[in-house]
Order: structure tokens, then sequence, then C-alpha cells
């Protein structure tokens, strides 16, 4: 998600587009920009990629936007509809709003049946509608307040943008589990997920919104109020290991540095006798490059991807079936055969990937394949908003590394142990969420 | 609009398609269908006609309906867009529930911003919504003294279905505005805006909802439940002037016989010396069969109408744009050349199109153009839903029978009187709302 | 079909979108329109109407034509593909064409086997591509000879419309079986299949052209060659039985005053005591005019017409498909309940639909209904382009009146005998085609 | 392109869509499939990738597929249009075929205006349609003569498949210039641009289709014959530095072992003082990684590339027009800040990319940007289906490698010479174009 207020005569529609196009790896089920004028908010949303639901004519439509807001969404099983297209735009007593939310809060399903006990209707299954309607009920408080109150009632993962007619509003989680950064372009400042977004829009980074922080952009300028925090943050570190795009920086930590490093330490946890180390396009890349240099082992692309990957896939025959991640990933036998391969990918969740993989590599001719993974077992799901819902579908909650090096069919399998993927983000000065490797959430899901 | 609850393994959600293709006259902006198979409820609505919004995939999508309802809108300037399509699905202290309605209420805004003060947030601008909160709002009375109280509350002309994942209600208005009509198709209740619904999907026609009537059906069968009405109903005159489909029946009233009486009775009020006489399709035509047939003149088709009419014209050139009307309707020069005519159409709004019609008669090689109104001037705006928003652009607002004769070009204008209008719908034993014609409202719109 | 030569700063493009919209009920398969600036030729096609063919984007890359030819196709079972879409747009030894036809050839495929013995290849199945061969062929002759050459080797019936870099042609078949009109706009020649279109644009209708008549329109303005005709032309009657729209005249003739007239024609050919006479719409419609007029029978709307029939309809379920042609018409139980009925038919071809409208009827409450149709007995196929196949599929082909009568189950059936159809339109001075009624043809299909 | 010959009940359409999707790379244009049932051609092709004209109803139409071939058409200017889209299905005196082709002949034009002064017209622009004309000219002497025939008159690039209802033809040009080589699929002969698309669906790779050879596979196997070609051939040197995927291999050479080598001879010839080796994506990486290996300086990846690049892009406001490149690449400043880089790319074409990539690297910190190229200056026009059409854009014709290095702002710049390019793939024993680099063209364009 991405927000900007307008102070340059920017075209704001076109600045939000182009930065959903950089922040499309966060999600890709829908789409949707909100722009205000000064005093009233238009919008257009879609499913699908952001170069789907937005053409010229759309764009056109949206234009002279004093500010904007703009939302990718991730895919989650059974929720795939328009109605949970972002931005949400309401009418409240003072007006209109727009919203967009990355995260999952944990208590939204009591603060909802709440509401609806008070006589509440919803139109979405969003969290993001629930905070609308919190904010709308705190709203004569004052704006800020009632954004101190939201916070105060809210639980979970959440970096929050919020437009009014007349302003722009980020809020980060207390625990800072969602990333969100602070930046500008001309003197007009933009608020976005990850730091790739500002890159692509030309847009100078400044710093990342502190966890328990409300931003507010206004013709004046801009606000910053800081609400109760816990001692320590919980960035989620799967950010590093596979969300965020590799050019992004973190709470002032690179991901491309991580990732390289972890693969080096891997390298150090994990050695293997081998001939060539190849990583898996494109998230498995950097730490294999990591793990070469600090082996020895010389790097080598083992895998050209399909720079075409498309999205609607065909119901396909047991033929094709079978050829599986082979339409996406070609394995190059001519520098893989004969070969004993160190295979690095971020990580394992269910290991039908993986096995795939191994296979691919062995028919291209490798003699042994040693599967490296850059993070420690998925064995947990996440409760603020990574799509790993239940730990029934998790390889690596039903077995351990022996079980599933076997399962896969390598040779060995390493992973990286949670304290050397903790090293690679030591600098970072803030604290990590790691529930999905080791089950210690910062919050747990209110039931 | 339509509702079926299934008692007979029928295809709920074709017959509500079939039937909302019969209705399609009452409004072309959007269409949409729900249904609930018992537990949960789906629903598939868009922008554009029926047949536009609904293929053989997503009709397929809501199979095994055990209830369903059905809506089509009215284009209304200014809110066009897809949030404000029907069926409303939301989720309340209850389950769900999926609402449609048609009207307009007069105190709807007032409503809102009562319910804003209280905390509310409205995502659209439909006063379905507000119906929705105020259903939530009251739920804990149980379901029947709730619709009592929205009842109580809500004020104007509304014909309101509410599906929930076990019944279907349905609710006319209390002056019985807009009309409703009960049917069965086999044992299943169908309820729809008009009988020519019930015709085409093969239900046979019960009786007509009454003026403030709940009626709630489930697995046990009908229940009605008659809520205080005041003493003389006002079903919309405009409904048997153009609203409704010919071969509909309301109130008892068929609105074939009713227009056709007005031509006959406007022959008397307004005779005129002349050889044919012609009707404006699609509305004049009955009106002319009446007048001809009263008058003794024989009667002919004048125009010919464009079958193909579509839906999205091109922004012309000034050359195709003076062709105007044409482009729909051709004079027919052979039976129009060299004869005195007599002209009827259902009513005049802005006068553009009846100056056409004159002038392609006269272009044709009528000699003389004699035009017949089949109901008085539209003088007032409608508050319930028929789209006529302000005095200010209705000719017959500003100009007396005379001034408009001029304007539009004829030799000579009459307008049946509201009298004789009246009369085509005596044996109704229901009154009417004539606001339009008269400026008697049955409910003032509320500041 | 429409095309025009441009000496007025027309908006080409558009003008031909409106004239193929007026020309639409001759052909709903696919649409097409090419213009040529003057020096090279564009064009855009597809399936479907014009109006879902073209909109403003595919019309502004048609802008600036000097000159345009449009064609709406008619559908015939097994040829419903792009390929097959007209204009068809070559280029040849002299430069490109594009080429557009209405009718069919009887010798199109002996050509078609001669020119492939000769080395041609062919892209479509359409005649208008082995015309296009045979000009290209010719074309050493010089244009005109070329014309003459082409005329002299084609048989069976076609309207033709020819547009080179820098000049427009027409050609009318020497039967003149297929209508071609000519007609003015401002000071540029129109030409079209029916004058209906000419109203539509604004032009004005000059003549008819010609049987075996070959007109150029260049800069230098109209010029016009005979070929040798035969002693009698063969207008194709069907033309005014059904095909052509009522308000268009051909070869003289009014559609109109000659489809009221059968109508006259036919109460004194086949009378009878009746209450009602009413059409089926909307080609029965004015011959029932005529029938009431001449009969002193009342005329009566016994059926109303769903302004908003799809094109797409949805495979249905049983019930639905019971329920059959009353989706598209609804009759009027008020008006047609306890009275003796005369409905008024075109045509009858297959019989399936009579058989709805005469059970319709009686479901509605007719207590007689009386067929009566405008036309002759369909017996044999059409060999020149009207969708009538095989005699197979013909109810008149396998049976007699009396069977018919039985089949469709209606009390009384009469049909116009050809005599009386041939009176109609015997002002016109023009030889017709009866070849459906009568098996006489013009040309036979050669083998 | 692809082809197959199913002896297997293989589900063609869809191996043959799989096949293309592997070979999008080669072009992104249009997309086609045509199907034979053994006694009829079917087919679809439409605009955009394969992905974008095939979905689960088109390729369900294409099912049942005796043999199949299937294109991707590469755009070149003007000639966007789906006229030009392939397979081109033709009839002839046979009965139909359909046919494919890559490359491009230098005497079309000449054979064209021959076949048109007798009499032929053509519907597209393409060479295809020329050679469909000239097979049907020769097809008396039989398939196989003219076969030969149609080789010894088309000059020119040109790998053809032709699919008549029974059989499915192979031919390479003689001088062998555009690849095409031959697998297997269980017993079912497959026929394909690239051996990516045999490892993509599951096909075994047999060997190279040879220069001037004719390959016919119908029911009883496949047959070979083989017709006059020159001494050396002349394959393409541009399919291994830019235009073959990475892990194809062509007449016996590893495209991915050629491109790391050359990266490796680029060390030598041109050494740079540097900490950080890396590549352009995609095309630069391999090199990039032989450019590492060869020189001791480590490899790391500079660019990051948004993997949604998606084809319909925005006409931009200038602020979004000047981020440019950025938008689908961003610099990893983390790890370029401060070093001095080796950037490698494939070839530098008109310079302004180059000129992009420069920036952004000193944007995001690097001291020093030595650019290598892993191929020499491109000088010329390819006269044989790559899009390089005219000297007059290419910055190597105008400039010297010093002025190059001028104009894209690197400190230093240095490509790969013929010599050391040519070595890259000695081993393969066939003879190369080169006439993009040194003009030497084994063909020359006819006038």
């Amino acid at each position: 998600m991405i927000g900007i207020y307008n102070q340059n005569e920017l075209e704001v529609q076109e600045i939000i587009f182009y930065g959903l196009y950089a922040l499309q790896h966060r999600g890709q089920e829908s789409a949707g920009i909100a722009v205000t004028d000064g005093s009233s908010i238009t919008y257009h949303k879609g499913m699908g990629l952001a170069a789907d639901v937005f053409d010229e004519k759309t764009l056109e439509r949206l234009k002279g936007g004093k500010a904007g807001i703009g939302h990718i969404r991730n895919t989650r099983a059974g929720e795939r509809m328009y109605a949970n297209a972002q931005p949400l735009v309401t009418r409240y007593k003072k007006g209109s709003m727009a919203l967009v939310h990355d995260g999952k809060l944990v208590n939204a399903h009591l603060i909802r049946n709440d509401l609806e006990e008070a006589g509440a209707i919803f139109q979405t299954s969003m969290d993001i509608e629930v905070i609308a309607a919190l904010i709308a009920k705190y709203i004569d408080l004052g704006l800020e307040e009632a954004l101190k109150k939201l916070i105060s009632v809210i639980k979970g993962a959440y970096a929050l943008m919020i437009m009014t007619e007349d302003r722009l509003i980020a809020v980060r989680d207390p625990l800072g589990i969602r990333p969100l950064v602070l930046g500008i372009l001309d003197d007009s400042y933009v608020i976005a997920s990850e730091t790739c977004a500002f890159d692509t829009i030309g847009a100078e980074y400044i710093r990342d919104v502190k966890p328990g922080e409300i931003l507010i952009v206004n013709e004046d300028g801009l606000t910053s109020i800081q609400t109760p925090v816990p001692l320590h943050s919980s960035l989620c570190i799967f950010e590093f290991v596979y969300y965020a795009r590799t050019d992004s920086t973190i709470d002032g930590i690179s991901v491309y540095m991580a990732r390289k490093q972890a693969g080096a330490r891997l390298a150090s946890e994990h050695p293997a006798e081998a001939d060539l180390v190849i990583g898996v396009p494109d998230s498995g890349t950097t730490a294999a490059i990591g793990y070469a240099e600090a082996s020895g082992i010389p790097y080598g692309e083992g895998f050209i991807k399909n720079r075409y990957v498309g999205r609607t896939f065909i119901r396909s025959s047991p033929h094709i079936r079978e050829q599986g991640v082979r339409i996406k990933l070609n394995a190059l036998r001519r520098i893989v055969k004969g070969k004993r391969i160190v295979v690095i990918d971020d990580s394992i969740v269910r290991g039908t990937t993986s096995k795939k993989i191994v296979e691919m590599l062995r028919l291209a001719g490798a003699i042994e394949v040693h599967m490296r993974i850059s993070s420690p077992p998925v064995r947990f799901p996440c409760h603020y908003g990574i799509d790993i819902d239940t730990s029934d579908q998790l390889i690596g909650y039903h077995n351990d590394v022996d079980e599933i090096c076997n399962i896969i069919g390598a040779d060995s399998l390493g992973y990286l142990s949670l304290e050397g993927l903790m090293k690679t983000v030591e600098g970072s000065g803030c604290g990590f969420c790691r529930g999905c490797f080791s089950a210690e959430y910062p919050i747990e899901p209110e039931k």
C-alpha cells in the first residue's frame, strides 16, 4: 500500500499506480486507488494485478488528486471477492474516509461481534471495516483521540492508512509487526509498505514509521503522535526471509544484505562437499550468492525461469500436471550434469515444490543434491497476515529435518538456525516476531 | 425486483434471472442476484442489463438456492457506480441478510445522520443500507417486531425484500406507492414488482401485497402481518402512465386497459380532425389504439423503431447529433405524407423528444400534426423514486399548454385531464399518488 | 451494407456506423467498416452487433475517410467465425481493395475450384473472396472491363460494393435479386441495402441501383455502366414479407404499404368471425393493421414484447425451456380473454413459434384462435442468401395447410395466396423471385 | 513455434499451449494454435501473449487433435494487427493447410509481385501467405516436389511448419539461419524453435533439423528429405547473444555455456579494476557470472527486477517518464554504494537503456561504472527477422566505442570482439551469420 499528500501538482493517481506496481509482490488478488480533491473522495478498485485493474481511462477518472492512497491485496483462501478489495470508502458523521490496511487483527471478530451486538452491519469480511466502524464510533473525541482510542482497542498486526477529504493518516501497530516507511517526493510526503516503491516513483526515503506512531499529513505538513508501545517491538522476520522485495530496506536493514548474509551463515552452519551452488529463482538467488562466496564453491544459474509466468493457468491434463514446476522453471542440464549441487531456497512450506526441484536436478544429471534453506523450518501458523494459516499443511510441523530430507529426496538438507537468522538482522535495534519458527507470538490470537 | 422461496427443486438463480429480464424496463443501471442455500448467502452483481451482468458461468455459481432475490436498478444521475448495485448483502448480529428495494425514502438522510451520529458508517448512498442498519439495530426485538419498528421509522415509497439464510421477507410501504405482487410457481411463493415477471417465468399471480403488509416466507409457508396504514393508499399513477410494462396488472387494474382507455378518453376530451392516429413507440402505442377506436380515425404505424437500440452510444459529430431521435425512430413517409396526423405519446417531460417527433412527421410530409398526451402535464418532481428530480427541467412547470404546443411546433396539443386519467383506474379501489401532476404529495419529503 | 464517397468533410466512419445500425436487422453475426484516406485502406471488424464491435476508440482509428464501406453479416450455421467477417481487405497488383457483399452466388464453389486448380489459396469460405480473386485476375483488362467480366462469370444474388484507395464501386446482380439503393448526403453519394439507412443518417434517396448496373463514384462524380440483363428481373419477394425493415422502400414499393395491403388481401381471402385482430410482434403488426381495417374487426395489441431482448441466452433448465417464446412475448390476458382472436404473422418456417403463439393465446383465455399468414406457405429453400437452407425443416414442405393448422393447434389457418402477395407489389414494374413459395428459381444452383 | 504429431492420445492443444508459453520470449505480439482431427483443421488466434489469447474455453474447442501447430509472433513496427497473426489457415486445391513461420524472406516482395501480376490477391503482409500461395501453385508436382520447388524459389531465413489434414511438415532454410529442433514425447514427434519448449512439455530432444531439410511426419512416421545446401551454414549468432532462452541448446551448443564463456572472454579482453561484477537482468546475468569467475571479482545482484513487469503501460506524465527503466529495474544501493562496478549487458542497440543503467548505478552510489558488453557493437541491420531494422537507430553505427562510452556516461566500456564471440560457439561445427556485427550477409536482400 502507498499514500501521498500532494504539495507539488503531481499526478497522484499515476504515482500511486506505479507505487502499487512496485509493491505487487505483496499481493495479487485485488488493487484499488482512492483520491481526494480536497473536498470529496473518488475511487476505483477491481480484482487482479494493478496493471489489470487500471488503464489510462480508469486513471484519468482519478485525476486532480490532492491526496491519494492505493492498495494491493494478498490472496487468502475463501475471501476472493470484489467486496473485499480495498480501499474501503465509507461515509461517517464527519464526511468520508478511504482506508487501507496490511496485516491482520487478532481481535477483529470480537470487536465485530460487539459492534454487531450494538446494531452495526458489515458488508465485507475485512478487518478494515471494523477499523472504520471504530473510528466512526470514537470520532466525537476528535480525530487524534479517536485514533489513539482505536490503537488501544485493536490488537494485532496493522499498517494502516486513512484518507479523509483533507488529510492523510498513517498508523503502524505498537509492535511494529508490518513495515511502513515515510518518504518525500519533491515536497510531498509519501508513505508506503516498502522502500522499493519510493525508488520506483523517484521519492526519497526519510525513515520508517515507528511502532505505535500516528502520522497525520495535511496542508500544514506532517504531525507525529507517539502512542504507548511495549518494550520490544516485533517486526516480522519473514519479511526478510521471503515477503519483502530484495531491494527494500526495512527498519534500517537491507533485505538484500540480510538474505546474502543468511546464505553465508548457512554455508558455515551446513557446509557441503559440492561443485556448484545454485539458487531457486527468484527468492533463493541472493542467499545462494552468499553461500557461494562464503564456501568458495562456484555460483551458477541452475534454473532458468520463464519470464512470462502468467496468472491464469489452465486446468491441465495429467500429462501436463506431472510437468508441474517445470513450466515455470527449467534446470540447466549442461551446467548441472555430473555435478554435486548445493541448491538454496528461502524456505520450505509444504515441501511439494522442494521435491520437484530435487527431481528436476536429478533428471538434469546432478549426482548429488544438497538442499540448503536460508531460514529455520516453518512450523507454526502466522496470526498476523502472512498466508500460513494452519500448522497442518506445514511439512515442518509434522516432520523433523531428516524426515523432510527423505520426503523431498535430497542427499542432505540443512536449515539455517534461528540464531543464525537473527544474526542477519542484528543491526536493526528492533525486536522481531519469529512466531512461525518458534511459536513465540508477541500477541496471542483472541478466541 | 423478484424473490422466490424454493419448495420445488427449482433452479432459483435462473428463474430470478428471467424474472429480472422481464422487469428490465424498471431499471438498466445494474443487476444483481443473491441466493441462500439455507445456511449461507452468495451473490453476484454488476453494472448494466441483467443479460450483460449474468452469463452461464456466473449463474452456475449461484446454483442450489433454497431462496433467492434479484434486483435491477434504475439510473439516477450521479450515482452510477458498482457500490450502489443491489442486493446489498450484510452481516449483522444474527447472521447475514440480502436486501433489495424499489422506491425512495423521504427521511433516509435524517435516519442516516442519526445513525452516523451514533457512530455508524455507510459505504453506499442507497436507502437500502439505512434500512439494513435499522433492522440490525432493532433485531433484538425479534424479527417481526424489528420489521414493524422499521416500518414505523422509515417514510416514503418502498417495496422491499429481505432474504436471510432461511427466509424471504417482503414489505410494501403503508401508502402502497410502489407495486408489489405475490405469485406461486408450483408450490413455491414468488414476489415481484410486476405481474409480467410471473408470466415470463410461468408463475401464477395470487394477489398484490397490501400496503403496510409484511410477508414472511419460510419452510413452513407464508405468514402475513398487517401494520397500520392510512385511510387512503397512494399507488403511483405514473406506473400506469409510463413506468410499468403494458402487460402487467397492478392492484387489480390492467395497465393495458388503463392506457387504452386513456387514449379513448383523450379522444373525447381533445378530438381532432385528422386522417390517421399514430403512437410514439413503445409507450404511446396502446393509447393510440384507444384513441383511434374511440374517434373512428384509422390507426396506423407512423414510426418504425430500430429493434437493436443499443445501450452504448457514440459521442457524435454535429451532423449525426442533428439526426437525434431519428436513429431510434423513423417516420413512415408513405403513410404520413399528405395526411393530418394525430400522434399520441404517454407524457412530455422535457419536450425535446416531442419537438423532434413533430419535426420528423412534418419532414415526412404530414400536413398537420396534432399531438395528444395520454396524461396531464408533468409539472412537479417525484419524491418517491421516479426519475423526475426537479421542476426546473420540466417543460410543464414553466409553460402552459399553448406555450408547450408552440415550443414543440405542433398544430394542436391536448393533454388528458387528471380527472380523465383517474377514471382509467377507477375500478381499483385504491388511492393514488398524483404528485407529479398536482403537487398533492401523500407524504412530504423531510428536510 | 453501406458505402459513402465523401465530398463534404463528413465523418465517414460515423455515418457508416449509424447506417449499419439502421440495417442491423439484415444480420447480427459480425460487423465491419473499412475506410480509405485516398491512398490507403484501414479497417476494423469483429463478431457481434455493430454496437458491440464499434466504440469511440475503434471509430476514432477510422477517422479521416475519403470513402468508406461497412457491412453487417447474416448468421449461417457453421460459418460463425472471425475470418468470415466483412469487409474483406486484400492487396492485389494494383494496390488494395475492400469488398462487401449481400446475397449468395450459385457457382462460387465451381469458380473457387477452378481458381484453386490454377493455384489460388483461400482463407475464408466467403463468396466475396472468390469475387476479389476474380477482380485481381481480370484487372489487366482495366477496372471497368474487369467488372463486366466479373458479372459475366459469377451467377446468383449479389449486391456488391468494392472500395479501392480512390473510388467506391457498387454492383447489383443482373436479376436484381438483392436490393441496393443510391442516395446523397449533402454532395456525397451513399449506397446502401435499404432506404431506412438513408433516413437514419439524413441522406436523400435518389433511386435504386438497377439490375446489372455498375456504379463507380470517385473524385469526378458518378459513372453508371449498364451490363446486359435478362428480360425480367427477380427481386426477392421475401424482402417485402419479412427481411426488409418496414420503413424501407425497395424498387419503388413501400415495404409498409405492401405489408399492410397483404393484411387487407388476407382479410378478403381468409375472413374470420372474430372479435379482435392482433399481430405477432414485430413483423406481423403491419399486416394485422391492414387485416383489421379491411375486415372491420377491431385491432389490438395482443402481445407485449420485451424491449430488452438480448442476444446471449442461457442454456436453461427444462422449466424455463418450456416457457420458450414467452420470455420474449407475453399475451395480454385482459384483452384476449373470452375473445375470438385473429392472429397475424408474416410467415411460418418451422412452425414451432406458431404453435407456442397459439398456446399462449389459449392460456390467456382466447376462445378461438384463427391464425392468418400474410404470405404463402414457405415450401422450398432459398439459394440466394436468405437463411432457409433445406426443405427438410420447413413445415410447409411436408404438410398441407390443414395439417399445419392441426400441428400448430389453431382453430383455422389461412395463408395469403401467391397471387395475392404479388398484387401487393404490382406497382413496382420489376419481376420477382418467388422461389421459396413456388420453386420457380430465376437461376438454378450449379452442382 | 511448435508442432506435434499425436501418436499417443495426447492433449495436442494443451501441449502446444505450454510449448508456446516456453517460447514466449521469441514474440509477444500474437499467438495462435491450429489442430487437425485428421480430416479438418480448426484454429484460434489473437493478439497478445499465449496466456492472454488462450483460456480453458478456447483450448477446449481445439480438443481431439491428431496433430497441431502453434505460433507466437514477434512485434515489428507497423504490422501489429490481427490479420498478421499466425497460423495462416488456407484452403487450396488439395484441401486445407495451416502454416507458421519464423524468420524473414529476402525476396518475398518480388514473389508477391509476380503472383499478383498473375492475378493473386493477398490479405496479409506476411511472408507465410506468399509461401502458402507458392505451395498451392506447385502442388500438382506432388507434395515433396512442391516443397523442393518452394525451397528453390524462396530466399532468406525461414523455419517453417505446414500442417495439412493428415501430416505435419517442417522445413529449415538451406542456410539454417533460424533454429529448429526435433524431439519426441512418448511416441509422438515434436518440432519446435528451441529445446526449452521440449523441457517444458516433457519431450526428449532428438536432434536439430538440418539446414535445407524437409521433415514430414504422418501416421507412418517420419520422412526426411535433404535439399541442396551451401557449403557453410549461417546460424544466427544473435540467438546466442540475446534471442534464445538461456536454457536452450542450438545446433549442439548450450546457450548458457556460450553466454557464460562470453563473459569469461570479456574478462580477459577487457579486464577492469573493480569491486563487484553485476549483470543487467535478465540477459546480462549469465555473462556476468562468467566474467566474475574469470576475473576473480565477486559477483553480486546489482539490480532487482519487478517480477510483474506488465504489458500495457500507461502514457505517463513527465515525472514518471523520467523514472523510465527504474520502473522495471532497481539498483541495490546497499551493495553498489561506494564500489567500483563492472556491469555486464548482452548488447547495446540504441544506447538509451545503457545510459539509464549507468545513471542508476551512479545514483545508487557506485564510484566507478565499467560497462562490458558480451558481444561486439551492433552496427548493421538484420535482414532475417531480428527486429533491428535500420542502421540509423543503432548507436554502434554512428559512433565508435569511445564515443559510445561517452554517450552512456560510463567510466570505461568494453565490447567482446567478434573473434571472441565466435570462440564461444566454436564447437558447433556450423557456420554463423554475423551480419549485424560485420555486414557479412550470407544472402543479400533483393531489391
